[in-house]
């Protein structure tokens, strides 16, 4: 290891829950730190999905990151896409700067990943992004209108059909709020048929919710079927067309939405020698958080494979925010001449949403379900969702829409995405009449 | 004219104030009424300036029309881009079905007119509906991302400088609003000096605000230099460049950002048989609304050469609003076998708002000037703003804005447009230091 300079300078690439948290944690350190992220906010990546199902504004779940590091000292951000890493030299290239690093925490995060399944890229609406989520909205809400114009019946119901690919969190998700959707849009289109609206969740494996215990998956596929939703076991999607999800036994499903919530993987910039990975692309690191191969660099969140006393980690977000303080403290640590201690997570808990005010919870050893578990996944997120303006105006679309049942952001507000997404109707005058 | 079915059909296209107010007061009138717009919401265009200044979310000066229709009786919304006009057949040709109609309403409104000047269309940013706004507060924000990063001093001045073309209410209020934003921006970048930021108006005419008395366009002007605009009189803007406006007095004013608010034309969609137009574009109506040549066609708000008794109207929302219930009120009468009404305007007074706690009014004979009109203003769009939740979220944003001197919106949300536009710096490498 060098010896650091004076003010040695720890960069931090991303600014998701881990990345936020190590620059907040190392305020006073001592050293000069740079925030780089492609978007100058910070993302609440659980509450996308009412993005996307027009519960909340897309503005009310991202926040400044220059607000967060207003109050922190030598903390400087920077908006810029990172284009490779050199560890050897200790540099950062970004799309308008290269920056040399003494010590550099990697928390790029995840993208999707569409397993090499034909069409899914093109068809299959991913859920990871804020624009990606004000994309699908956009297009959601345009189906609505275009069925309600639709003679064809057979055409309609196709429009109408919403097919999410994945049962972890985010397909229960999606599927629950779309049967909430579903409910708040009966008033403003009163010559639909509400049947022809089909609520589908494909699964690949046997049980929905599987990081929790089994018992909760199973409430979790009772709760969504009660609901509506149609739920497929042990299946695969082969292909997704403008039109159709085709599944691994044959059966196709003609739909004009699909979600695509089915796998990620490490969203790691280039590197110009490659790190050690693991599977997914995830970045191997010690039990220090450290890369195998570089002392002064950290990995955490979804880019690494990150373990705890042995355990791997599943990928949520106290994971991450734990990590980001962890890095800071092993960072301090080095800038003093000692070593980077091992770390551990502290599991406080599990919670799941389903909708129709029902969720799923693991507190300890004890399992909960129904109604406690939807409020408790409510308020903690209420309480960590970053600003006090963004918390009362969650809050306030939440009474709204969860005691009126209804949703007030049912715009399409940017029309072009939609556009350039296959549309199933075609232009032809649909009605003339003289 | 021809007799009237069991249901006579209305079509209003277009659902800004005019179109919406017309929609809800033939509610119960007997006809079957069919509302089309190019989007699913109503935009409440006064405060689309603030909406580009980060000061309120999009989603909060939009209100979804299916919505608004929701209690009314025979009446339904239609997402379509209407395409032509049949005068002659009654039909409306629109994207995706072709309308028949018995009485026809155009409320489309304006559009913004560049008047031949080279380069505005291309690098001036217009501020007429709620994806320019988004696009505009994008593009905003994104220059101070590029000038804190900028060494050059030149440079980072020209990113900083934003022109103001226009000096109606848009520009007097973006020019207010821009002000504010500086200060509230202040802590969000400690490096820049704000001495490069230039917020500068330029004017055709001698005086501001040409549609109030002129003392009220000369306090306007004194305050606006006040709070540190520099205003151009008298001077046509010859050309915009991707990093200029060339002026029709020889100079050139090196600018990052143009905010085109010179002027508009009706948006007329296109007819069979063009109608009768007057200047810019604006269709001739009769006294009672009608199209001169059409009895059963009425043209309202922007879109139409309205006058109240001998006098030409000036285009605010309070007209298209009254024109809209006299329009319903005329359908009605001819419904019966009446003569339409001449309409009549009852001017309730004007308000502008400047910034910096300051606005101009006239109500009856009185001028107003100072804290109480901009109070004033912020009340009266308040209150007239569709929705308790928007009013809600609006006010404390306000709130939050006006009494902490703060903007939680400041999120570059869609980084595309910002990217298409010409970036002034290059993609070199700012700092390389190793």
């Amino acid at each position: 290891m060098q010896s650091p300079p004076s003010h040695p300078r720890v960069v931090v690439v991303g600014a998701g829950f881990g990345g936020m948290q190590t620059a907040q944690s190392l305020a006073k350190s001592g050293a000069e730190v740079l925030l780089i992220d492609r978007n100058n906010y910070n993302t609440f990546v659980p509450l996308l999905y009412q993005v996307a199902a027009a519960q909340i504004e897309p503005e009310s779940i991202a926040y400044p990151l220059r607000t967060v590091l207003r109050h922190a000292n030598r903390t400087q951000f920077m908006l810029a896409e990172v284009q490779r890493v050199d560890f050897d030299h200790q540099l950062v290239e970004t799309d308008n700067a290269v920056v040399s690093y003494d010590y550099l925490v990697l928390s790029t995060g995840s993208q999707t990943q569409f397993m090499g399944v034909p069409g899914a890229a093109d068809y299959g609406f991913p859920l990871r992004t804020l624009d990606q989520a004000v994309t699908l909205r956009n297009h959601i809400l345009h189906r609505f209108e275009q069925a309600v114009r639709e003679p064809d019946p057979m055409r309609r119901r196709q429009l109408l059909t919403f097919v999410i690919v994945g049962g972890g969190p985010t397909g229960v998700e999606m599927a629950g709020t779309l049967v909430e959707l579903k409910k708040s849009l009966r008033c403003d289109y009163p010559g639909l048929n509400w049947q022809d609206m089909q609520i589908v969740l494909v699964q690949s494996g046997d049980n929905l919710l599987t990081n929790l215990p089994a018992r909760l998956g199973r409430y979790t596929a009772r709760k969504l079927s009660k609901l509506g939703v149609t739920l497929y076991f042990n299946v695969r999607v082969g292909q997704v067309t403008d039109s159709t999800v085709e599944l691994s036994d044959g059966c196709s499903l003609a739909a004009g939405t699909v979600i695509w919530a089915a796998g990620l993987e490490a969203a790691m910039p280039e590197a110009v020698v490659a790190p050690q990975t693991a599977r997914k692309q995830k970045l191997k690191v010690r039990s220090t958080l450290q890369l195998t191969d570089y002392a002064n660099v950290y990995a955490i969140g979804d880019v690494a494979a990150g373990e705890s006393n042995g355990i791997p980690l599943t990928g949520v977000a106290p994971e991450a925010l734990q990590q980001g303080v962890a890095v800071a403290h092993n960072i301090r640590r080095q800038l003093l001449g000692k070593s980077p201690k091992p770390f551990s997570y502290l599991n406080k808990g599990r919670l799941a949403i389903i909708g129709g005010y029902g969720g799923v919870g693991k507190i300890g050893p004890i399992l909960l379900t129904g109604f406690l578990p939807w409020l408790m996944w409510l308020s903690v997120h209420l309480v960590y969702l970053p600003g006090f303006r963004n918390r009362l105006m969650v809050l306030l679309n939440w009474l709204h829409g969860y005691g009126r049942g209804d949703r007030a952001i049912r715009l399409i507000l940017s029309p072009q995405p939609a556009v350039k997404r296959p549309v199933l109707t075609t232009n032809r005058p649909l009605t003339v009449e003289s």
